[in-house]
């Protein structure tokens, strides 16, 4: 087996201050994103637009709780898919008692829910773990999550009205997007536990069947006609363009499950089928002002950014903290949104920095005491990224 | 849902000298081990004795590099079976062209091989993990491990002889012994992933179907007539009294690797669902002389114990370093056993301690350059325990 140069468990906490601090501000140099140019598309700053990935500026992400969908990061595997909402039926199969096929008006006939959750990319960070050693992948910076109002169907009633049978365990979305795969296409698919999906609470489903976003038709981009959205975990398993549920007694053979989105250390082939797949999100918390590399003049400064709570039930943001000092000391910020599970915080505060600080960090802890890490381990693909965000600046 | 009252990620590093130092030892204070009395049993001291779980102590354990089958820890799930060696047929089935049905006769006529290789329990170190919160199951000390010569069967090649079918991704194996389980029984269970069954080099195969061990037939507490041995894997993953090998697409629903032997942090239900099997033991050092609470001169004290490489192939311990000063600094240790891939080294060292020393402290490095963590976050079930393994003295 050949081991890549990298050390397979090096603990990253990436302390910017130490790399190039100027052109890491996701509009200030371009060339941060790697090879490619990234493009502005609308308010978005496009990693790729074939198919369209792009997240916004983190100054701009933070000016509200919930993002507006303009300012909502898209995370496309494939173009988005022609599809006639007419003719459009989503297939219910697999261990079931009754196959389904649904159209959109009989979906929307069903009990309707309006939920506020953030999604987020597994790669979001993605950059900063790549600082290590390289990372294929979309570059994520830290702008590849969102918070939005969601409404649709909830997955268990039309489970529930299709009729599971007790064997099955697992429930397989897959798209109607067609991705490239081995000289070869298939859709982008995901699966989520039953145990998920059935976990209906009087304030959040387990997953929705969802047709709106922020209150309007879900935009192309996010997945019109219908997507799941499912709470607390990984936005890889809220399948956009969802065209057929399946329930099984396992995970889903797509690749989106079976191999990619898992936290791998080196990729040999053994590795893959030895790790499960992702599912929750982790703890995290981002500084989204100031900006990596910005002056500032000694005194007060105001920094601000958003905290996510674990995709853990009932489990929310206590504290964000911030140090200008490398973690000696840790002022607590204030936060300026809603408290809820499986939704971000915007937080803010002043803090003194002196003639000589180089970092502002910031750190999370939640309703279980448990913080944000220090550092991580880096992994292949660069997934989950959740040490302390710092942020380098000149005074 | 309903968190426990300890926090779910704590950082584990069990400084010991903080706790109670007397009776730490595995034979100095039976009651060290819970609740029960340990019971010695030939030269093991048994955390229950039906079923028999069982380890040395570790004064006796690094006698030497090959570990004696008498000194050999016992893990067992139910008691041993009662099993025909003439009627014993070996089923080999599921996705196969053709089914099998191996006489002990049959499987000894294969090609054979012979292999050192450590079994270590996913459990080992336990006790040390319970210190944050009292964890559920053996509370194995740290003599839960040891390195045998394991003959018998290639299992590739058994496979290779049944035809596996190319939608086949895992093996499953079942014991013919009989656990209690939900008010019924079922066997002990483990699977493995189909690549790591075929994963045979020169020096080691994927997976053994093992008759012999140390030269001898297997004793009865160690799987006779045949048990599974897999290299770099948990103990659990090699199944004694095997009955049935099953080829799958997916993971061996068997208890014990649907639910047990996960690395989860709450126990929720969801969790049991959204986390996948551990196969791989990690790396791993542990301080056998002198014992806990030992009474100590000050001046050149020897300190040995083993260190156990990480389940990746390939890799090998790199170096094994000491410290008396609470890790300011550390002595490198002098590996007096072979260097393998899958193969526990031991080693020893003299270091100086002074009035007032309080622990020594063990830490191993691969051959990859990765360490043996400082700390490790807590779990529900007291697995895969390996952080610096901390001995309390008295100077």
């Amino acid at each position: 087996m050949t081991l890549p140069a990298h050390s397979r468990r090096s603990f990253l906490e990436t302390s910017l201050a130490a790399g190039t601090a100027a052109g890491l501000g996701l509009f200030s140099s371009p060339m941060s994103f790697g090879q490619e140019a990234p493009q502005v598309v609308g308010r978005l700053m496009a990693h790729t637009t074939v198919p369209m990935n792009a997240e916004p500026a983190l100054k701009d992400l933070i000016e509200s709780w919930m993002t507006p969908t303009d300012l909502f990061y898209i995370r496309s595997h494939a173009p988005v898919p022609k599809i006639d909402a007419k003719s459009f039926r989503l297939k219910v199969e697999g261990m079931v008692e009754q196959p389904l096929e649904l159209s959109l008006e009989e979906i929307a006939n069903l009990p309707q829910r309006e939920v506020v959750a953030t999604m987020t990319c597994a790669g979001n960070r993605r950059y900063e773990h790549s600082r290590v050693s390289p990372i294929k992948g979309v570059p994520w910076q830290e702008g590849a999550i969102g918070n939005a109002k969601w409404s649709g169907a909830i997955l268990s009633s039309i489970l529930k009205k299709a009729g599971v049978r007790p064997e099955a365990s697992h429930v397989w979305f897959d798209g109607l997007d067609v991705v490239p795969h081995n000289e070869s296409t298939i859709p982008f698919g995901a699966s989520i536990p039953l145990r998920k999906a059935m976990d209906d609470t009087a304030e959040m489903p387990g997953s929705l069947l969802c047709t709106k976003m922020n209150g309007e038709a879900l935009k192309p981009d996010h997945g019109w006609p219908l997507r799941t959205v499912v709470p607390g975990y990984i936005g890889a398993r809220s399948v956009k363009w969802l065209g057929k549920i399946t329930l099984s007694d396992r995970p889903s053979p797509n690749h989106y499950v079976a191999t990619a989105y898992k936290v791998v250390e080196e990729g040999h082939d053994l590795e893959w089928d030895e790790e499960g797949p992702i599912y929750r999100y982790p703890i995290n918390s981002v500084i989204c002002n100031p900006s990596p590399g910005e002056a500032l003049n000694a005194g007060k400064v105001t920094v601000a950014g958003y905290a996510l709570p674990p995709g853990y039930p009932g489990v929310t943001i206590r504290a964000v903290q911030v140090s200008a000092d490398g973690g000696k000391t840790w002022k607590r910020a204030r936060v300026s949104s809603p408290v809820n599970q499986y939704c971000w915080v915007l937080w803010s505060t002043t803090i003194d920095v002196k003639s000589g600080t180089e970092e502002i960090i910031v750190r999370a802890i939640d309703s279980e005491g448990d913080r944000q890490p220090r550092r991580v381990d880096w992994n292949l693909k660069g997934y989950l990224f959740n040490a302390w965000h710092r942020v380098p600046v000149k005074v």
